[in-house]
């Protein structure tokens, strides 16, 4: 089948050309860039030389329903919410991988300072974080793609919080990623002499994460949960941990909620739960789809502590798209992505 | 004043003698290696070429007892403990900088794996947190100087515990440090290899600072106090930054909260608090003594958030113990100590 | 095809392991670990849980002569010496990523401190820089694959040294390598808190790579060649670029020296030249078999400038090993080698 | 006496201010920026809360000369050459870190590409290569601040030179930077998702201090002198190395010219010279003012390899600045840069 790409200049959009091109069942034709149309992604990027040699075009969509079967948008914060409705007015796949369908109308303003999509736009889509969400994803012809910190966190809380052990309220997600998920945009803060050897905690309180995480956990408990998310900026590429600290409403050992966890993920090739007293760091899944997940009961203080690793563009964004896009043909929830993490 | 530094090969040590250097009252004039006594410091560590040229000297306590007025202990865990209890009974100020008088006797069996000294003997050590301490270090001749981890901690959060407003219950501390912190000794987690581009949470639930922190938490609030601390090693060298999280008993504001921090430290010269809505980062206070706070109440969840930035080998280590010493010979508090952070 | 590999714990090894995961034509059934052995390559190295889930056997050449069709040797210098001699007289294919095969007697025993083996021994080896001696490596069964250093400075010289244009003496190869180049032996040099942030030359003069980069020189030159090499350790995990100076006998322009690269390297997939005025950086090639090169002419001083960047533990050990692997068995050079580089 | 810093925003000026906050003889009195003037340098670098509060002013020379004794520029290219004509006119002791005064007006012209200032205003401008030019620097009123390349290169490559030993043809400086020699200003180049943990080769052939070190060799050696300059950016904050290669012109050792570096440089404070056998690290000198030298004679390759590391902020900016301010008044030389490099 043939994909194409939206935004095809971002790191995400990068990682999904990568990893795309070893997949099996399709392949990458189109490569859309608003800004950069006409010239070639190896002129914007020397590392794609000999990769990928093909051209970026402007966005047509009465040209690509005719050149692709699957179309993904890697596309900055409010582009897709302008150009997604009248795609699903088209026989292509779609899958979004910003923010723009992933959050009830209000919460979007609220939460990205910009108009959002029509509520009924939204309910279209379905929220991609493929182990929870598999069978409706099978049934899906859009998908928006959850945030990196949204992912981990996610995949992290749910177990636990769907069993009613966890409390509701006081959990506090402390969220570390490597300045990749910042993206292509120059800034301050990602200058190198700035950044280079410095922990930066930024956003407090703000950051557009959170309705997403507090949405999704309140459906999975039949009941409202609020999180705390702080997320802070690591001296490194790629990699994002959160460490989530959740109150335990009765007294349990980490045996049994490793046990949960093992029982839970059982049937989940990418979930990789590290042994009792292990936690997991991010260099042991950068490179690849794996969501590492490490358990610590904290008896002292009735505390759970639970910690995933992802890597921020790959499981935290395409490696879950291609994912979503394997759901949805029915092909296994692994093809083209049986990557090994790249270490050291 | 002569000042004789014990276990001079270590981080810490490094850091004593250069800052010492600049100190008008002082003159660091023996160092004192078991180790590598008869050798250079300079020999083991090419950059103080020129900046140190004595030998270091085996331990010998008699010949200290002449030679210096100010005696350092910067060993590692488990050497102080056998030979300061002799240093007490001389006229020599000492500074511990190790853990091994900083916790009651049955924590620190129970966090250090080591036999602890006797009780009386932790009992003589004046707990160095310079800015909550000052009048009981004024009056010491022997002070246990506090962890890195400890001090971050503390300052953060003693005085939302003073307040009563505090929890105390559900306090979390999600530490984050360079490597420095972890010392000289080479490990297969600080091989640069495996540690650089990583992030690594080490010690869940087992680091030795946890009962240290509580002690004093304890102490301030009248009230037990339980805090869960999550250690992570981050790819740098220098800086720690604790993000907290504490829940409250009634609703506040952050102006509330941020009022209250600077009427604590408004006489306290190294503590700097950040405008509300902005962060410490720790490259702000690299190669000084200044404790950066940041302050934000998550109204949406009740929670506190305190965060704390400092250089681990200043102001939690070789600055703070040379606090202590201004404080004990009742020089000013900054004396010797009022450096820039060093940026970029 | 099955493979086994010799000295399964090394970073070499490990490159090994994952990329040949994706190989269409072999399969790697046996690794193998003199200290290990027993043990789950899992448990050293938790980053391969569920990708490889068999344990480390003891080397048994009477086994793996039966179990697989090809060996790799990718164990510290001083091994592979003792034990290829006996692997020869079988009918396994073998390629060795240690240097005790890349040069004669003396130079071994001179530059590696190390007792070498027999004359005849080390005649049996091909030297496997692939894109130069393909024809003799599709004809070998036993490869000595090339140092990392001596693969990127070689593919840099040999194209201006057979014209004749370049100087025989006072080319200088000023190195610079990530640390993962040093392996995983823990040692001061590499301890992250010593070699975060800092450049470090290292081995001047004493290279062991140097022999065999001018051996090569000098046989494609049919003309002695003396060459400097200073090796330098960058604060990076992968990476290596050779900047090089060649002094040149007759005045020339960037233009024709740009040509004779690209005629030289017209049929060879992994080289990438880049455009004059631009040069080659290593996070371009890292994740992949690239070999970027660079031409500057200096027309002010008469100096070829050669830049070839690569990635140490790819084009630098694994890939190339696979890349002969493929040649000796009548495959493409390409094959199962087509990665993408990884970026950011 | 009183200090004034044109351009304070800059990281030159950054270590401008915070090496003379120690300096004994001086206060910096007026912090100048035209881009900023009225806000305070603490609202641009948080991290000069509480060391630096008062504002950045306008550039008024009618104040200045009344306020101030000694006036810095640390602005970039292209401004000082407009402002100091002026300044020149007044009885202001003047420094310049830019590369303005550097050269002779046609090589200004080619290698910066802007219009040069008059040659005769060149004239009045003493080359500040502190140990060099010291005598030269005692009487002048009126430095042109070396670059930072330069410095490293030309106290490297001087002794040699003037011994009439090294070829004046045929010299090659690899030099190698942290990236805070690139400056404040964002580029795609210091975006931290790219620069981090690569190396990167840049401005082959076209860095503007080629000229400035070539003017200064051939005047010491009283005949011209060619070098060939290729810069490289290295993923760290601070440091740089120059690692050089002089072909002799007679046979020489190690031994030889390690004396005859000794003996030049045997009254210099801040120059040490490594070992035989050892090389300086980068690390080893960040934080001081030192220039770190090692010296290699390759006598298979008749090449003295020279390396010489400083942090380039100081020794290859402030702190050679401060340097030529002590001589420029009469003061002892290390007069406030008596600093220990900062480690780890």
């Amino acid at each position: 089948m043939k994909v194409g790409i939206v935004g095809a200049t971002g790191y995400g959009a990068l990682e999904l050309i990568r990893l795309l091109k070893n997949h099996p069942r399709v392949e990458v034709t189109e490569i859309v860039s608003h800004s950069h149309h006409g010239e070639r992604l190896s002129d914007l990027y020397p590392h794609l030389t000999k990769v990928i040699e093909r051209p970026l075009i402007e966005y047509d969509l009465s040209y690509l329903e005719k050149a692709v079967d699957i179309l993904f948008f890697a596309t900055p914060a409010g582009i897709s919410k302008s150009l997604v409705p009248e795609v699903l007015e088209t026989s292509l796949q779609c899958i979004d991988l910003s923010g723009d369908f992933r959050l009830l109308k209000k919460d979007y303003e609220e939460w990205y300072g910009k108009e959002a999509v029509a509520s009924d736009m939204q309910e279209n889509a379905v929220f991609g974080l493929a182990e929870i969400y598999k069978d409706k994803i099978r049934q899906a012809t859009f998908i928006s793609n959850p945030g990196c910190y949204s992912t981990a966190a996610l995949m992290g809380l749910i177990p636990i919080i769907k069993t009613g052990l966890g409390s509701k309220k006081g959990i506090i997600i402390d969220a570390k990623s490597g300045t990749s998920g910042a993206g292509r945009t120059l800034s301050r803060m990602t200058h190198f002499s700035e950044m280079n050897d410095s922990l930066v905690p930024y956003k407090f309180g703000k950051h557009q994460h959170t309705p997403e995480i507090e949405y999704y956990l309140s459906k999975e408990a039949s009941k409202e949960v609020t999180v705390t998310l702080a997320t802070h900026l690591v001296p490194m590429t790629r990699g994002l941990i959160c460490t989530m600290y959740v109150p335990i409403t009765q007294p349990t050992t980490t045996k049994d909620i490793w046990q949960l966890y093992k029982d839970f993920y059982t049937n989940d090739p990418f979930v990789r739960l590290h042994p009792i007293g292990s936690m997991p760091q991010t260099k042991q899944v950068i490179g690849s789809n794996y969501v590492d997940i490490g358990i610590h009961v904290d008896e002292r203080s009735d505390q759970v502590i639970i910690v995933t690793a992802i890597d921020n563009l790959i499981k935290g964004a395409a490696g879950q798209a291609i994912q979503n896009m394997n759901l949805m043909n029915d092909w296994s929830i692994q093809e083209g992505l049986e990557f090994s993490p790249i270490y050291p």
